[in-house]
């Protein structure tokens, strides 16, 4: 089943979202329109604008207020890769030059900020306090989690805990503020809120994992950037970890991160490395484990068709092959 | 007079506000906080603090509101001055090694997206939508002003009309910020909140053309960085676009924007053919100009020690030496 069939129950709604996030585009200064529509352009599977609507059908549906809030969260999530592709020096995203590699670091630091500044801006739309908090609580947590992955980065002493907590702050605390902020403003009682935060965070883990499973054996041209690309930035991710549980001094490990050998060869043994231990099988099984608590937290939650997507959004992130 | 005795209404107030500054330095994570220590610890003169209190004085003075929403300014303020150092390579500010030299550009970025991330929780707590929008929209402002100079950097046809175009964004938008959002706390009437944003913006001018005269004929040890800056980095300021208003093919300039030689020997004559010219007069009596507009703004305002001290710093940052 592809994403989009997955949001069907609020399919109509994500175009509003999309139109909002085009709007964004629309500067008189020329040459700003046109990065903003080059990034904007290159769309994402809308994941969080997709959650945050869902979340929010159980109660008041203000699709007045959700249409500003899905966008500024996704605005959110398009600025955060902005700057991590610089930060990385990545020179593809989803199969298209980034922005540090077109248009060079200065502009793409300014660009990053004018994206947050909208996504803020929209967010204020929403008239709800507590939403705009969380949501700059959200984006400390997220450059948080970023910072503790570039300054472990080379480092290869790393353990499963430190790794759940980087990817906890810089993937699910969005995924969890999507959920969080769509709940909070229908009008949801606090147990419903906790239980689409829990969702999403869950999810989140989830996500997380296969997009780092998928970095040793997905497919270059569905994934839009080569494999491998973690390993080369010394990214320690659950698949290498497990191997490095089992085999401490894995000679094409060290070759990485002692020698600091990142030779398409040396990436290649790796990866190669990590795909025939049992770490790619290990990170899956928690993926799912996570895929499985997600479903569970939508327990209080009755019935309905949004409730069936988002279980079926947890089944999807864990079977996905991009 | 220096600029922290013409902020004596408020000082008692600026203290509770420069702990608030501190606090934000006060996290969990060791490197994180020694990068914002560092930060944070190299202060400026706290002039938008001082304007978000004072502009608040003549009606309800929340201080439980305004102490969170001085330092979000102030914050915001320092999370551009960390991007703008990166985006322009800049390897010293106020005497100190910018972030950018000592951490790196991946850090620099990161820190600078939580000091922003930062300014955006503490703006909530002003609990006003109001406030919270017009912050968005300024950062925007900021950013589009920014992206502005470094894509018209190493252009020499520009005009002052583009020059005050872009430092009324990325200057003179952040000082109107912090005056409309203190009105705007304070209950004032519209026609007061009015009176203070245009005080604001043409003390944000006429202080960013006071700057831009200083990077000619300023004291490199009480700026804090080498004269020439502007220059260097091909940033054309007021002082040169007037020399080249009467002289369109300087030489000096010539060799700089033509020939792209930033050696600190072209630099040094442009400096001097600058000086030499009455491009320096020129700058500073529309700063002058600026100052004058700025208290004659002030006019609805009841005279006060706040509307005495907004006066006296619309005359201090037309005589400052730094």
């Amino acid at each position: 089943m592809a994403a989009t069939a997955i949001f069907d129950p609020v399919q109509r709604d994500l175009d509003l979202v999309e139109e909002a996030i085009r709007q964004v585009g629309q500067v008189d200064y020329p040459l700003l329109a046109s990065l903003l529509q080059y990034i904007l352009s290159a769309r994402g599977k809308r994941v969080r604008p997709a959650i945050v609507l869902l979340a929010a059908s159980f109660h008041e549906y203000r699709l007045d207020l959700l249409v500003p809030l899905a966008a500024a969260i996704e605005l959110l999530h398009t600025a955060t890769l902005v700057h991590d592709d610089l930060v990385d020096n990545a020179a593809i995203r989803r199969g298209i030059p980034t922005l540090n590699t077109i248009a060079g670091h200065s502009v793409t630091v300014l660009v990053g900020d004018y994206l947050f500044a909208n996504a803020a801006r929209l967010c204020t739309e929403t008239q709800n306090i507590r939403v705009m908090r969380v949501f700059g609580e959200t984006l400390m947590t997220i450059c948080d989690g970023e910072l503790r992955q570039v300054v472990s980065a080379g480092q290869w002493r790393q353990t499963r805990q430190e790794y759940f907590d980087k990817i906890e702050r810089k993937t699910a605390s969005l995924l969890r503020t999507a959920a969080a902020t769509g709940a909070i403003l229908s009008g949801a009682p606090e147990d419903h809120i906790e239980a689409l935060s829990q969702y999403g965070r869950h999810l989140g883990m989830a996500f997380q994992i296969v997009d780092d499973v998928l970095d040793f054996i997905g497919d270059e041209a569905t994934l839009g950037k080569p494999v491998g690309s973690d390993l080369r930035q010394g990214t320690l991710t659950l698949p290498a970890i497990r191997l490095l549980e089992e085999q401490p001094d894995h000679p094409a490990m060290r070759r990485i991160f002692e020698d600091g050998d990142s030779s398409d060869r040396a990436i290649g043994d790796a990866v190669l490395a990590v795909v025939q231990s049992d770490g790619i099988a290990v990170a899956m099984e928690e993926a799912r484990r996570l895929s499985r608590l997600a479903v569970a937290s939508l327990a209080p939650l009755p019935a309905s068709p949004s409730r069936q997507a988002l279980e079926t959004l947890a089944d999807y992130v864990v079977t996905r092959a991009s």
